[in-house]
Formats: C-alpha cells, structure tokens, sequence
C-alpha cells in the first residue's frame, strides 16, 4: 500500500502540504484547534467541519474555525486527505468507520481520544477499506474549556501528542500521522494503545477521580472557605459527566489498578497522620514534593 | 481593659490609622503582603519586620517590603501598636508570648497561622500581659510560591480571612483584629478556631494529602505524559514538606476525620468503576461537578 502523504517525508512545519483537504468530525476545542494550527502552519489550504449541528458549524464557519461544512457524508470519493475525529470517545470507532467507508485511497484518519485501546482495537477488528488508514493519536492539550469558541491556533505549541499506531499498522502510515501532529506544533511520543491507556490511568483518570471525590465530600457551608489551593486540585472535576463516564468505563481495568496503587499510599499517609509520625510523615510528603518538582509546569 | 486601636471604628479603607507601628514577625509570603498592604491602604505609616536573618531582613527593607527591621526585641515598651505573626505554625504560639512580653498596653497580635486551635488555646492557657490581646487569622491567600519576593499590596483583596475569637477574647479585640484584616482588603470571615480546624481539614489539609498521594503514585517514566489537568491537581504538593508536616500533625484528628470521608466517597467512585456501572458513576460525576462548579473561581 502505498502512501501518497506529504506529511511522512520530514517534520518541516510548513510548505508542500497545501494540496492537502483536512476534515475534522465533531468542531469542538481540540476540533477546532487542529483547524486553526493547520491553516496557520500552512498543513492544510482547506478545512471541513462534519457534524452534526448545521448552525453551530455555520457558526464555526463565521468565527473562521473552518471553511466549510458537511451535515451529511458523500457516498463516496470524499473530497478530504486527512481526517481528525474530534468526537467523544464513545463515538469515534464508529466515526472512523463511517468516515473511512468514503474516503479515497490514501486516506489518513486520525483522532484525539483520551482512551486509545479500544478505539484501535476496534478499527483494527473491524478493517478499513483499502489504501484507507487509521493510526489513533491524543494530544495531551484539553482544558476545562469546551466549544470551538476556544480553540486555539497555538493549543498543541510544545504539548505532548501521543501517537499510538497498532502493532499491525503500517510504518509509513505511523510516520506520516506522527509528522502531521508534529507540523500542528506537538512533540509526539510513540506507544501501543495498551500502554496508552496504562500510562494515562495514572496521570489523568486517577486525577480526575481524586478530583471528584474532593469536591464531591465538600460540604456546601465550607464552600466559602475553599481557596486556590481547593479550587486548583478539584479544577478538572468540572469535567464533562457523559464523557467522563465513557473515559473510566472502557479504561475500568487500567483505571482500577491506579485507585488501588493511590489507596495504598493513601493509607500510608493516613496511618502517618494518625499515629502524629511527623518521620514517616515527611519522608511521604518529601517523595510529593520531589516528583511534583520534577514536572516542567509550576 | 481599653482598646485604644483605630482599627475597632469601622471598615473604612485608608485614613486615621497613620499613627499605627506594625511589627510583622516573620517577613514571607502572607507577612510580607500584610506590610505592603498596610502601607498602601494608609493602615500604618511604618512597617518594622521582625526576623532571625538579618542579610534577607535588609533585603526586604531595600525591595521595600518593610521600613526597617530587628533581629532581637527591645527588653520593654517596644514601639509597635499591632503585629502580625507570620511565622511557620510551629512557632506561632511562641512568637505570640515572646512579642506580647515586650509589648505596651493596647497592643493588639494577629497571625497568619493557617491552624487555629492549639495556637488560640495555647496563647488563652498562658495568658499575655495586660492590655495586651491575640486574636488568631488566618488569611485565604497563599500560594505555592514563599519569600517576601513573592508578596503583593493586594495580595488579600476579595480573598476571605477568617478570624477566631476566643469564647474568652474580648468583643472589642476582635472588632479590632476583623478591622484590620478588612482594611488590608479581605473578606472576613468569624469562627471558632475549633470550627475553623473543622473546616480547613477539608478544604485544605485533605486536598494536600490527596495532591501528595497523586504526586507521589507517579511513576518517572510517565512524567512526560502529566498534563495541564495533572499539574493543575497536584500543584499544592509542591508545599514544604515541613510545614505540612506541622499542620497535619497538629490538626490530626479533624484531617483524619476528613480523611474518612474521602475514602468513603473513593471507595463508591472504586465500586462503580469495577462494576462499570454507568448510571452510578455518572451520579457521582455529577454531584462533583456541581459542587466543583458553585465555587467562584474556574
């Protein structure tokens, strides 16, 4: 199979991808974002929003997130080269499938779902029409914001995407997806889907959860008393519910091994503050503090 | 005992207080906003800090933060008309005697300390010279940043502080004491310290453990994968160990309580995972989120 992509030659940000058509399904924040990086990076002459929404697309085509739109799929010969799937997690097998059942050959599809195993295991089971490819990404770049209305040209500047091509994908499709991702100015960093997911149990369901659970036992008469401190660590439970829902569902096991690695050391700080051990107490808060430290963002 | 202090008369920002000393004890973060916020809202017309490190004392008198500085208190009648304790809260109930020893009648002593109830018990039990008061604060406004490099005039502005009375303090002590936190900008806030202790083990000492646990379960070589969502929840962890480790000790039995609590709601969160009950965990996302949501800051 064959590739007829500009984007596996080289990681160059601009130049010799403006015959490139990109679609994106689902116009949302990071929807909408790959648009804009992609006109502004010179990846892309021509953006198309799918959904399902005809005003608020009409609206994304007002506020020059995209160029123009679709409601409904041609029946074949699509006019795109590349496609993001930028809907809830729970809807992008099924996307891909749709999308790809239209697209010409040589087709890349690509997404930005927070869970990747089953995404890719799914595509992958169910095939893609020939010279038509699929290689999941997720771009490490959300916000508690949603809507096109914040999208950015600039949301993946030096954020990490990860791109998960399965073991069975083809090389040049792996590249040529990954170099995509670089041109919209990410970092990528290459894993299995499996591993994806086991990683990110750890550092954004576990979080979520904790989250969750902080605000949820905050007592409505003490909400005056919560301060940045409180509102930093319990910002992403503000979250989307439904999507939430889909995001620790399909990841249970993953997700379940992380609640039961942070109730171990939970208890240890427990026990610790239980027992005044201001030893242990510290060596526990200095292991915190140390790995906390580590990470680039303050 | 008569109060001889301005600060009892109303909540007025600026004017009538220009003939008050302030003494801070302890020129960081909180003490050295308290300064700048004193002297630009006209609530004293000197700032004297009070310190052990004489090189870091003159440097905050040449960035300004205070107008002169002492490592070693006078013997007796020192010139201050109210201070403010910003020393770390292992040290606070000290600092309290040492400053009320050497102090004149109408003197009154605050403190930033972010525990109440050993303090205010510890300073009632000793008992402070005549005419001389103490009536705990503690300020809603740090921040993981520390130094007096860090502290702002409107550090406080819109921010709560609460103030603890005694059952025994006097009424007009902590009129005065409110006053003055008023005029530095903030929102007080009146409750016992016991009530406060209650109260902060949840929206504080609680989401510090939590942070910690995060930080600490996060294995190095998923580092690179911890987003905006997981900096954001770990934040707090970043906090010297051995202030935390005075806090939680001292405040064990309400942070254990809180402690609890948040197991409690974590183990239904584990439940509904391992089940992948759906409708279950959707109730517990949504009772988060709205209570994530209610809180004034996003």
């Amino acid at each position: 199979m064959a590739i007829e992509s500009d984007f596996s030659s080289n990681g160059s940000t601009a130049g010799g991808n403006l015959d490139q058509v990109l679609a994106i399904v689902g116009v949302g924040l990071l929807g909408g974002s790959v648009a804009l990086a992609a006109k502004v990076r010179g990846v892309a002459n021509r953006v198309i929003g799918i959904g399902r929404n005809e005003k608020r697309l009409q609206e994304a085509v007002d506020a020059g997130v995209i160029d123009e739109f679709l409601t409904e799929l041609p029946d074949r010969d699509a006019p795109w080269t590349i496609v993001v799937i930028g809907t809830p997690v729970d809807r992008i097998t099924e996307d891909v499938l749709r999308i790809a059942a239209v697209s010409r050959p040589g087709t890349l599809i690509t997404d930005v779902g927070s869970i990747k195993g089953s995404i890719c295991e799914a595509v992958q089971a169910a095939g893609l029409p020939d010279g038509v490819s699929f290689v999941g990404a997720h771009p490490l770049a959300g916000s508690h914001e949603t809507g096109f209305e914040a999208a950015r040209a600039d949301l993946f500047n030096e954020k990490v995407t990860v791109v998960t091509p399965n073991p069975e994908s083809d090389k040049a499709t792996g590249s040529a997806i990954r170099s995509f991702w670089e041109q919209l100015g990410s970092r990528v960093i290459e894993m299995s889907p499996a591993d994806h997911d086991t990683a990110l149990a750890t550092t954004s369901h576990l979080p979520h959860v904790a989250a969750s659970v902080l605000s949820a036992v905050l007592p409505d008469e003490f909400r005056q008393l919560a301060a940045t401190g409180f509102c930093d660590t319990t910002r992403i439970a503000a979250g989307d519910p439904d999507l939430w829902v889909a995001i620790l569902r399909d990841n249970a096991d993953a997700v379940s091994a992380s609640l039961a690695a942070f109730s171990e050391s939970f208890g240890k700080f427990q026990a610790a503050i239980e027992n005044r051990d201001a030893g242990e107490l510290k060596k526990l808060l200095q292991v915190a503090k140390r790995n906390r430290d580590a990470l680039s963002e303050p």
